[in-house]
C-alpha cells in the first residue's frame, strides 16, 4: 500500500486520477490539493465522485507527506513545485510540459517561459521507455497529442518508411481544461470545427523530439477542436519512401506492439473511433490504407484524459512500483 | 461460479451486459446469441469490447445451458423464450416489456400484442422488491423511464405528498435502441428537442402500476428525445398535498434510501445530471424545491442502459445469487 | 428610410439584429456601440456578417443620432440609457428585463436591483398588444421564455380551460450569452440535461403577468438547459377545468392566432420541432393532446434569439413604423 | 419569371432549393416531384417550409413541364432522366455525380455503374467556368467535398507552388442524405470523429479532374464525418514547391478571387469556420500559413447543402438566365 498525493486536484486529469486511483487495491489517497477548494468534498466539483468522503485541502506542496505525487498542475508551476518533493525523496509524476524536453532551449522557445529548475526526467511513454520508467523518480507525462501521434508514427518511422509526417489531429474540448474559455464555449464550438495553433503547436516540438529517436523525420501538425467531450483522433499522413503493403505495415505494427497491454492494433475493417476507448487507456489503431499516390494513412484513437493523461500517469506508477501495469486500468470503453 | 447465458446480444443492452460481466468475479459468459452475427467476434458490433474472445452464436434458447439466461429481446419476442427457460430451472432476467405487469390485460392494451405465456414474474427493481428478487426464478427487469421515475416518485406518495404527478423526461437516444431510425438520425436529432408519444408511452402505466401500490396517485408521463447519447433527466412536478418543507422531504427520501447501494440523495446546492451517472449504475435524486404555488420539483439522473437496463439486470442477479450486489457495478460515472 | 443605433452591439442578439436589418429595405445602421471593440470591424465578433462594412463605435447614448434604437444591454444597464434617449424623442425598442413589469416592486423583488428610471413602456408581443405597439416610444421587448410560454397558454388561459400551468422548458444555450460561463462550457453542457433556477427563474413572474391578464392562472416555471446552440422547446402541462376535446382546443388556438404572420399552429401529427424555426422569427405551437388525467399538453417552439429577442424587436419596429410586419423576417428555419 | 421543376424534391438538397426559390424573384416553382411522398405537403417532409401551399407530386420526367429542371437523384438515377428532359429542350442543372467526369471511363470506374447517357455537359463551379456555365444546357453540380477542395486549391497550384495535395476534410452528417443509416446513427456519430473511404472516396478523382486543369497535382483526399449538421471543413496540407510568404500566398488568393461574389479570404488572423457559412453560399478560405517544413496549410468552410450543392445549384441557374447572381442567395450565415 502507498501514499499518492494529488497536486492540484480540481481539475479534469485531477478528477481522472481519482476515479482511477478509487479502484487502486495498493493504493491510498492522502492529499489531494486545491487552493480555490480547501476543505470542499472533492464531489462539488467532481460530480461523479459523489459518495467518496475526500476533501481538496490547501497543503503546500513541501508539507505533502506521500510516497509519490501526481503534479497536475499548468506548466510554469510544475517546475517550482516539483523539485521540492524529488529533493524529499517523494517520487513524482508530472502532468505538466516542463520535464518533457530534452533541451532547456527547446523548452523555453515553445513554452515562452525560464525554466527555473532543470532535472532529469523519464518520458513516460511506457511503450517506448518501460524499463526506464521502472527506475526513474521524476516521470514526465507526456502530452495527449504526443502519446497518440507517436505510438501512430514510430513503427513506421523505425522501418525507414517515412520521413515527413502530417499529423492532422480532431481533438475533444476535455483537453482545454476545466476552467470555461471562448473556445470551450458551446455556441462556438458545438457544430464547429476549430483548427488552432495550426503550425506552432506546442506538442509538435515533443512530438518530434521522440519521433525522431527512431529514424529521420520531420513533423508537421495541426490540432482541430471538434464538438466531442473526450477524445481524439489523429489522422496520419505520410508518403511512403520505399513500396509496401497495408498488410506488411499492419504486421510491423502488430510485431512492434505485441505485448503492449493498451495498445490495440485494429484489423483492416475497421477504424479506430473514439468511443471504442472513451474512458479507457487504450489507444487504437489502424487504417494502414495507402492509396494511388503511395500515401499511407495511419489513425490512431485515445481518451485525451486517459491514455493522453491520468491513466498513462497511473500506468507509469503501475511500473514504478512492479504492479500489474493494468491495476486499477482495466476499464473498457464506453461505446455508446 | 455460475454460467450465464446471453439472448439477443447484438444490441446497446447486449453491450453493457457484457461490459459489466466481463469484470464480474463470479460469473462466466457461456453463450451469446445472435442470429444476425452467427460467428463473428462481438467487438464487430461493440468495438469497446475489443480484445474479448467471445463471438456470437446462433443458438436456439431451448439449447442454451446456464444457470441463468439474460433476455435482451424485444417485447414480443421474450414471451416466446421464457417460459421454456424457466421450464428447464434455468433462472431468467427479462429486459423486455413482457413480464412486467400484474395484469395481462394491461399488457394487451399498452403493447398491441396478445400475450401466449404468462408467467409469476418479480419486478425487478431492488428498492422495492430485493426480498421477492431474492427467491425469483423470472425478473421482468424494469424500463427505462420507469426506473427513474419510480425511484423519484415513491418516497412522495408513501407519504401522501401528492396525489398527481406530472413526470416531464427527457432522455438520451440510446434507449430507442442500435438500429437506425428516423428518430435516431443525426440531422433529425442533433439540435433538436424532440417529444414524442406525448400522452401514450408504454412505460406510463408501468410507472403508474409500482407508484400507486404507495398511495392514490394519477401519472401523466411524457418524454422528450434530446442529443444525448446516454442518460435519462427526470423532471416530477406535483402540486404538495401538505405543507411540508424541502428540507422535510429531503429528509424523507434520505430516509427511505438509506442503505441503498446504487440511489445517492443531492444536497440541496446539487441538481442531479447526467454526467455524474454516465456508465455507471447510479440513480441521483434531488431538488425537492418548492414553489409559490406549493409545486414541488424533484429530480432524478440515471444511465439509460445501466440503471435503466444492463447494470440493473446484473444488480438483480446479485441479489439473486447472493452476490455482493455491487459486483461488477462498482464503476464511477464518466464526468465529463 | 429610418437611421437605427444599436446599444450594446457585440452580443448574441446585437448580431442577430444586424443580420436581419441588413436585408431590410427602410433601415440605415447608423451607429453600433460596443466599448470593448471600438473601431473594430463587427466581424471579428460576429464572424457572418463579414464583408460587411460596419465598425462597431464606442458611443455614449447621448451622443447617438438616431431614429430608433435598440438597447441589447444587460438589466440594469438599460435603466440608465433608456430615459435619456427617450427624453430626446428617439424611439427605443430594449431588450433586457427593465422595463417588462407593470410594478417597480416587481422588478426589484426579481431583479434584486433599485429601479432608478421608470418610465411608460409596452410590452412588445405584437400578437396582444398590436395597437399600442403602433403608438409606443418604449417597447419592452419580451424574455425569450416569456414569449414561448405566454403564446402557447393564453388561448387557454382565456376559455378559462386552464388554471394551473406547469411551463417545463428547454432551451438552447446560445440564450446565456456570448460570455464564456461554467454554464456554457462545452464539456458541462453537452451530452448533458442541466434544469437550473427551478423555481425562481426571472422569467416566471413575467408569464404570471402577462398569462393572468386573461384569467385567473398560477403559473409555475422550471428551465432546463439542453445541448442545444439556439431554440427553446417548452413544453406545458395542466389540468383542463372542463370537459374539451383536442380538436376544440386546436381551433381555439387556430382562431386566435387566425391572422398572424409569424404564429403557425401545427397539425396533430406534427410536434413542434426546433430546427423548423431555426434562425427564424416564427413561434410553432401545436400538440393539444389530452390524457387519461385531464392533462392536456401544449408544446411550443422558438428561436431564442430571434422570436424570443431579436426578430421580435424588429417586428415591433417595422408595426411602429408601419413597415410591413414580415420586412426582413421573411426568412425560413434551418433545418435539418 | 421562368418555370421550375425539381425532381426528387423530398432529401435535404430539395429542401435547401425550396429554402431558397421561395424567395427569388424571377421563378415559379412548378413542380417537386417524389414517388414516395404524392399529393403530401412538402412541409411534411420538410417542417422549416411549413405554410408553403406546395405538394409533391409523382411525375414522370416526361410529363414535366418546365423551363429548367434540378435533378436532385441519387447517381445512376439521373442518366436514366437527364438525357430526355434535355431533348425537350428544358435546361437541366443535374446534382448527382452522373455528368461530372470528362471521361466514361473515370465514371465507371469509380461509381461502379455503367454510364447509359453520356452528353455533353458543363461542370458547374462559377468560379471557373462561368462563361461556359452562361451557355450551357446541362449543368453538372460539383459534389460537395469538391467544391471546398477545388476553391481552396487551385491559385496555389495554378502558380506552381504545390505538386501534392493532401486533402484531409471533416464533414456534417447532412451530406449523408436524409435517409438512416449506421453512419447517421446519433449514438455512432455524437462525441466520435468518423473516417470513411480513407482512399477511395468517389469525390476524390473529381478533385484531381479540376485542380490537375490548374497545374501538374496529385491529389490524396481523406474524409472524416464529425459530429456536426452542415459543413465541410477542409484542411489542405501541401509541401511548397518553393521559397514564398503567407503574405504573398494570401494576395495570390485574393487575386484569384477578387470580384466572386460568394467566396471569401479571410484575414490572417481569421480561420474560416463552419458557423460563419451555415445556411449560406458562402466559401471562406484562409489560413495559409507556413510551417517550419515548408508545409503550408489551407482551410476552406462550406455549408455542404449550399455552397456543396443546391445554393450552388441556383447560382448556376441565375448565371444561366442572367439573372443577379445573388438573387435568393443572399442569405447571411447562421452564427451562432
Amino acid at each position: 500500500m502507498i501514499d499518492v498525493g494529488i497536486i492540484g486536484g480540481s481539475g479534469y486529469t485531477g478528477g481522472e486520477l481519482l476515479r482511477f486511483l478509487m479502484n487502486h487495491d495498493h493504493v491510498n489517497v492522502k492529499t489531494v490539493t486545491s487552493r480555490q477548494y480547501n476543505r470542499i468534498n472533492i464531489s462539488k466539483v467532481h460530480p461523479h465522485l459523489k459518495g467518496l468522503d475526500i476533501e481538496f485541502e490547501d497543503v503546500a506542496a513541501d508539507k505533502i507527506d506521500a510516497d509519490i505525487v501526481f503534479t497536475a498542475t499548468p506548466h510554469g508551476a510544475s517546475m517550482n513545485i516539483v523539485p521540492e518533493l524529488i529533493e524529499r525523496d517523494i517520487k513524482v509524476i508530472d502532468l505538466s510540459g516542463d520535464y518533457r524536453f530534452d533541451s532547456i532551449n527547446k523548452y523555453e522557445k515553445w513554452y515562452g517561459l525560464k525554466h527555473s529548475n532543470p532535472l532529469e526526467s523519464v518520458y513516460g511513454l511506457p511503450e517506448v521507455y518501460r524499463e526506464e520508467i521502472k527506475k526513474a523518480n521524476l516521470i514526465a507525462n507526456p502530452g495527449c497529442f504526443p502519446t497518440g501521434s507517436i505510438l501512430a508514427s514510430i513503427p513506421l518511422v523505425k522501418e525507414k518508411l517515412a520521413d515527413k509526417l502530417i499529423v492532422d489531429s480532431k481533438t475533444g474540448v476535455s483537453g482545454a481544461g476545466i476552467k470555461p474559455t471562448e473556445a470551450t464555449h458551446y455556441p462556438n464550438l458545438a457544430d464547429n470545427v476549430n483548427p488552432y495553433a495550426i503550425i506552432n503547436h506546442r506538442h509538435m516540438p515533443e512530438i518530434q523530439q521522440e519521433v525522431e529517436k527512431f529514424g529521420d523525420v520531420k513533423v508537421s501538425f495541426t490540432p482541430h477542436l471538434v464538438p466531442v467531450i473526450r477524445g481524439i483522433l489523429t489522422t496520419i499522413h505520410t508518403f511512403l519512401k520505399e513500396d509496401v503493403t497495408s498488410k506488411k505495415v499492419k504486421e510491423i505494427y502488430e510485431a512492434f506492439y505485441n505485448d503492449e497491454p493498451f495498445v490495440r492494433i485494429c484489423d483492416f475493417e475497421e477504424i479506430p473511433r473514439l468511443s471504442a476507448v472513451r474512458g479507457s487507456n487504450y489507444c487504437d489503431i489502424g487504417c494502414f490504407q495507402i492509396d494511388h499516390n503511395d500515401r499511407i494513412v495511419i489513425i490512431s484513437a485515445i481518451d485525451n484524459l486517459v491514455k493522453g493523461a491520468s491513466g498513462q500517469a497511473i500506468q507509469n506508477m503501475n511500473i514504478m512500483y512492479g504492479f500489474n501495469e493494468k491495476e486499477s486500468l482495466d476499464v473498457i470503453g464506453l461505446h455508446p
